[in-house]
């Protein structure tokens, strides 16, 4: 483990990086490069512009560095460092980075270049490579890391031990993979039970038989969610006929949680599903933001026709236009927090999808509760707030909040259910979704109920 | 590890359980509870009624059973459980589960009940889970784990494998923790590293010397930063002193990870921050959602009292009063999506606090882009929509929308920012709040933007 900064000591890193680039003393960056954790680095290249990210990557003192550096980086940055460097430069740098990540990259190239630094690297590490660039993204084949330690069942422990020693350095070895013949998944050891085991046994008297495995299509999300759920350290994937292919490691499940995490909180909002927005140009975060403001156009378009339809009873209450918004907003804000809690609900498996009649009578009640409270509370003071004295006023708002609410909830908690019914990310946009839908069904509702009750 | 149970399975397992519950073929449940993984039978028993849930954990076949379903549960399910259990009981599920575990479930009882419990649980056991009861909540001393590998930095390679032999069995032993005599932590060693170094040789020759620690009161959030920006498997706990304490290891890291991303949704959408709210009755949802849609309470009367100010003006042109919705709706919208990801970056470390200018500038020109275009196509088509041809109406509408949406972007990214820098937490109803201050903006911008062109 290499020395390591935190939160305030990242600033500092950040700001002499950035005097050492004004002043271009390489000598000194370099320096550094050699002595701070690469994690650290790639922090702190978020903020620098391109040309400072490919000079901070030039300057890293070898191809080790420039490995572990890559391992760190977002994509954006590593597509803007790697872009112009040679085949001959990218393979060299490859050899010290897992086939995983070497596929990672590769994928981010052109297929021309990428069919040539194929040929470039190791023959080795290429079938590797090639194979797991061939499964789905996010799928488990796509993300597992084929540097396992794999032994035949009727291995020694002692002659398994003397493997281990003479197995390169690798921090994520957990567990020794027991495969028969057939290269098929029989039994996993840990590493603990392999060094207090006899030397003369052998892996099949030792190892624990009843083993959980990924297949290669399995989602990724699949898979942190058995890792979180059972508390694995590495989950195996193996192929139809259970050969064993590789291993997810639970430091990559760590990233996949974060990164679906952020996917969900972005898609909520309707943002995209990019985590990497914020290093994006203000133009390509418009352009991925814009369709899902489409839908509060449209949304409004269809308030405003609503509202144009009762005109002439608007223009005898006048007062009426003033509650438009604590209607729609109070009505969007508790639809919102439904279908926040039902997605995550969702995503974290809290929900039960094959039931949630319950759930969305229990939002219904809940917004009834609310509607009541607040209905009652916006009810009584509308004339004082208008000062109108206008009887009933205050009877159409009371009830139009009430109304308001309680389908609010109900259709913040349907949306994502339906949408996972239908196979969709619950989480897709369902914020501009739901709070549209409710800004039309509260201006619906509210015009219907005044002009029921105020015109007789 | 035993043989697990997933998605489809899932549903599989619970009408089962709920068949034989109804049936009270209580042989059947305990033959069901010894051979399935307590993380299944934890999922299912979130949606059982409380009688039920009783009744499943006192079925379990032995008090191993018993620890280890309370490993996966609930807290509000484990009160459940236990709360009727005697202290007897209660101490013997203890004697299996870690000092990390019992600190967390005596932590629920009130606390003539905590004395009882500890003066029953082992006497080496008491003092750990007092220990871990004195840190404060969500600090990496409250969630470390005291049963850790460690050694004096004299002991031989030998003598440490004989040690490992006659530690009980333990999954989340990674490293061997090395200390001083003063039991400071000095250095660590891979169990690799152990088993493949010569036996002669003494931990302090082998071990790795530079290593990261997080002490008692570092935030949770913070040691799971730590954990997966450096792809550690745990995290040594130490004191001001450098005493070691404990270890965080990674699979609790995946649980806090998923928390927090939890609560920072919930937050968010004002919903406040129970992560187990599903399981919660209608009451004390509407409670806990209650104060935040205050805020849009609030916000909505000063919208009808700015409204209600524009009385005249809006009798004269009655038709403004359809753009209401359209223009605090789309406002909000691009709002929401500005804060979410502001949050996002804060919660994964993307956003510098130290430079926020200019992403908040950044935000203003995204809000901008998007208002030019999406005001002048409700600017032309405002005039359809109404069927009136008033001159200069759709510019007002046009110019509203884009400057509620350039204004709604700024004050979505600043919301959060200013938040931290009170050192809230920047999701605490990031949603409502914008919204709300959106809402009065816009209505104010669009009608003082009104008076000045309308009427001259």
């Amino acid at each position: 483990m290499k020395k390591a900064i935190f939160s305030t000591e990242i600033s500092i890193l950040r700001s002499t990086m950035q005097r050492l680039l004004r002043r271009r003393a390489h000598s000194n960056i370099t320096k550094i490069l050699r002595n701070t954790h690469q994690a650290d680095i790639a922090l702190i290249m978020r903020s620098l512009n391109q040309f400072d990210q490919k000079k901070i990557f030039a300057l890293c003192p070898t191809s080790v560095h420039k490995a572990r550096l890559l391992e760190e980086l977002d994509e954006s940055l590593i597509e803007n460092v790697l872009k112009n460097d040679s085949v001959k430069n990218i393979s060299k740098i490859f050899g010290y980075l897992d086939t995983n990540d070497q596929a990672t990259i590769i994928g981010m190239f052109p297929s021309n270049k990428q069919e040539e630094i194929l040929t470039a690297i190791e023959h080795g590490d290429k079938e590797d490579v090639e194979e797991i660039m061939s499964y789905p993204d996010d799928s488990a084949g796509s993300i597992m890391t084929k540097e396992t330690f794999t032994l035949n069942q009727n291995t020694t422990v002692k002659k398994s031990i003397e493997k281990l020693q003479s197995f390169p350095e690798n921090d994520k070895i957990f567990y020794l993979y027991v495969l028969d013949n057939k290269e098929k998944l029989v039994g996993v050891v840990s590493l603990r039970t392999l060094v207090t085991s006899k030397n003369s046994k052998k892996l099949r008297e030792i190892m624990i038989k009843d083993i959980q495995a990924a297949t290669t299509s399995t989602d990724q999300e699949e898979v942190a969610k058995k890792v979180a759920q059972y508390n694995y350290l590495a989950l195996p994937v193996v192929n139809r006929k259970n050969r064993f292919l590789g291993i997810v490691t639970i430091d990559d499940v760590v990233d996949i949680i974060r990164e679906e995490a952020s996917e969900d909180f972005l898609q909520m909002a309707g943002v995209g599903k990019d985590r990497e927005i914020l290093l994006k140009s203000p133009l390509e975060n418009a352009k991925s933001r814009a369709p899902w403001i489409l839908a509060s156009l449209i949304g409004g378009i269809c308030a405003a026709a609503i509202i144009s339809y009762f005109n002439s009873l608007l223009e005898q209450i006048i007062v009426l236009a003033a509650f438009i918004p604590v209607i729609i907003g109070i009505g969007g804000n508790v639809g919102t927090q439904s279908s926040t809690i039902v997605v995550r609900g969702l995503a974290t498996g809290r929900v039960d999808v094959g039931n949630t009649f319950p759930l969305i009578l229990k939002e219904l009640i809940v917004g009834s509760l609310l509607g009541l409270v607040y209905g009652s509370i916006i009810g009584f003071a509308a004339d004082y707030i208008t000062s109108t004295d206008m009887s009933n006023l205050g009877l159409v708002i009371g009830l139009s909040i009430f109304c308001s609410m309680a389908i609010a909830t109900a259709v913040g908690a349907s949306v994502p259910i339906i949408l996972k019914k239908f196979d969709f990310d619950p989480a897709i946009s369902t914020g501009p979704f739901v709070t549209t839908a409710i800004d039309i069904i509260g201006v619906a509702l509210y015009f219907f109920i005044a002009s029921i009750i105020l015109i007789n």
